[in-house]
């Protein structure tokens, strides 16, 4: 089948063939619809994490439709709307597996793509079809369009997990901190949650966005007015902007018991005065994506709430052009590749 | 009344005399049997976290008998047992004084020595009596001798309070980081509640003590391997060490949503990989002291499991080598200061 993939680090897309396992007993076939560009992605593909291996097909944010299924498949038939996320596989047995955190599987989660499967190396979305074990698979309900639904298997749940277990809702002040691909779903998650929310950006640019995503304030983090207008207002700040920011700055801006929770992480260390935790029993919390259960929730509150993301569609001879629109922060809010674009 | 004081940042103490104020119709004044001599005392007493004034009368490990009350106290009566901590006070109607947590008060609480109240600097527990309202007054239950009482209005709080509230009790794995007074609370305190207890200290040297605290397990940090044989052992690590620790390697030791509560702080920030948080969804968070109902809950706590400090009791002349002597570690667990020497 057809798909794109990078050579090396600093390679442009070119069109490929990948071959796919034949379906085990458990396996789900889906062809693919569309896929979402995903900041890691570009970390991944031009090696700034390390560890990546070529040619990558990257791709983990995958809305389709089940082609075929395997003989022992239970939970989806031929013609579902499903979608795969970060993951492929995972232990199924540790104890974060069996709490429905497979994303902190002890063995490791195999990742959708630059994983390794059965001794081969996964490839992800940025193709036509995809095989795979139908517990990994989530149901995308109708009532979300599925190119709006493919950046909510990783964007959607790396926002929600973190709103959901730090209690996001009706009389808590949460805070979303940067206006990209994750953040306009935290704005929209968080509100449809009940939260008051506040949208700390670089500036006030995308504020009428915000305000349509469901933002009751707006700030820009540029004008210092801000932290000593907003100091010790928020029960919940999310952290959604991978660079170095000034931590004792943004908690100062919590409650007395509140919590940070940081969903991506620069490549150098944050400096953090303890003294900036102790002085109102502060906390600051990493939250990574959520676990295959918490995923298929989120997706059933996203149709609830009619949640999805806003997207730019994209050819897939426009892969290498959008990676570098993702890096100047130029798109509103999520590029998705239309994969219809990559047949013959 | 007599008063041990110190005249500047690095001057020995001298006795001297000061004034308590007449009793309002809350207040209650206690004479001091023995007062703590907390690490806070010292870095504060040398002008480390700046803002002292001098002459100092540290002191907020205070334990004695009420043997006067105000014309409106209700708590207490003259020859009650009771406790003063590091507060005397705080606006007692913000968020966190109405719940209990005045320690977080909002107008911020007046420290038992080097605050201001009604005007004037407050005067600690290293004196023959104390003037407190008796909201900030606690009661120490029979069950615990005086001295062993004292260090609890601190050091015991200090670790009572993130134990409790980050859940320490059966089947859960805590470590605690530091065999120092904190340490040495913390241990016989989560052993108390039910948790599986390890210390992890710089050396060995204490591990008779340790074992005899409550611990369940003794490991040297300054042993590499003690890193790797832990790695995501625990679901809650105190950490009551100030200076600067390697937080990538402690936050290792932590479970799957674990948290590291740090009750010290060392005056340079730490430096925190974030994704030592993300990876597992770990939590790193800040502790200080605790609220009066919950000091006094920690009282009675330590009451009926039979636990109090291990003290080493001094004459008030040799304030000034005991403060040496915490500097250096050398002291098992905490001193305390005998008051009656204080007598002319």
């Amino acid at each position: 089948m057809n798909a794109y993939a990078t050579p090396g680090p600093k390679e442009p897309f070119a069109r490929t063939t990948i071959e796919r396992r034949d379906l085990n007993p458990e396996d789900v076939l889906i062809d693919i619809k569309f896929a979402g560009i995903c900041h890691s992605d570009i970390h991944t593909g031009r090696d700034e994490w390390g560890q990546a291996s070529y040619p990558l097909v990257p791709g983990h944010e995958i809305a389709g439709i089940v082609s075929e299924v395997g003989s022992g498949v239970t939970k989806y038939e031929v013609g579902d709307r499903v979608g795969v996320g970060c993951m492929v596989s995972s232990c199924g047995t540790c104890e974060n597996c069996t709490a429905g955190e497979e994303q902190f599987c002890l063995e490791g989660m195999v990742g959708t793509y630059g994983g390794t499967l059965d001794g081969k190396p996964t490839d992800g979305g940025y193709s036509e079809k995809i095989v795979v074990d139908e517990n990994y698979v989530l149901g995308i309900p109708e009532g979300i369009e599925l190119d709006a639904a493919a950046p909510l298997l990783c964007a959607g749940i790396t926002l929600y997990s973190p709103l959901n277990h730090w209690g996001a809702g009706p009389g808590k002040k949460v805070a979303i901190v940067g206006m990209g691909g994750l953040g306009h779903m935290g704005v929209q998650i968080a509100h449809a949650m009940g939260a008051e929310v506040t949208v700390l950006s670089q500036s006030l640019s995308k504020q009428e966005d915000g305000t349509k995503f469901g933002a009751d304030h707006y700030y820009a983090t540029s004008d210092d007015a801000t932290f000593e207008s907003l100091a010790g207002s928020f029960d919940l700040i999310v952290n959604t902007v991978s660079a170095q920011i000034p931590m004792e700055k943004y908690l100062s801006l919590l409650k007395v018991r509140g919590a940070l929770v940081s969903v991506g992480a620069p490549s150098e260390p944050l400096e953090v005065p303890a003294f900036a935790l102790l002085g109102g029993g502060k906390i600051w919390a990493g939250s990574m994506i959520g676990g295959i259960p918490e995923t298929q929730e989120m997706l059933d509150f996203c149709a609830k709430h009619g949640i999805g993301a806003q997207v730019e569609t994209i050819g897939a001879e426009d892969i290498t052009g959008a990676w570098d629109r993702v890096v100047a922060s130029d798109v509103r809010y999520r590029f998705v590749i239309d994969i219809a674009t990559m047949a013959d």
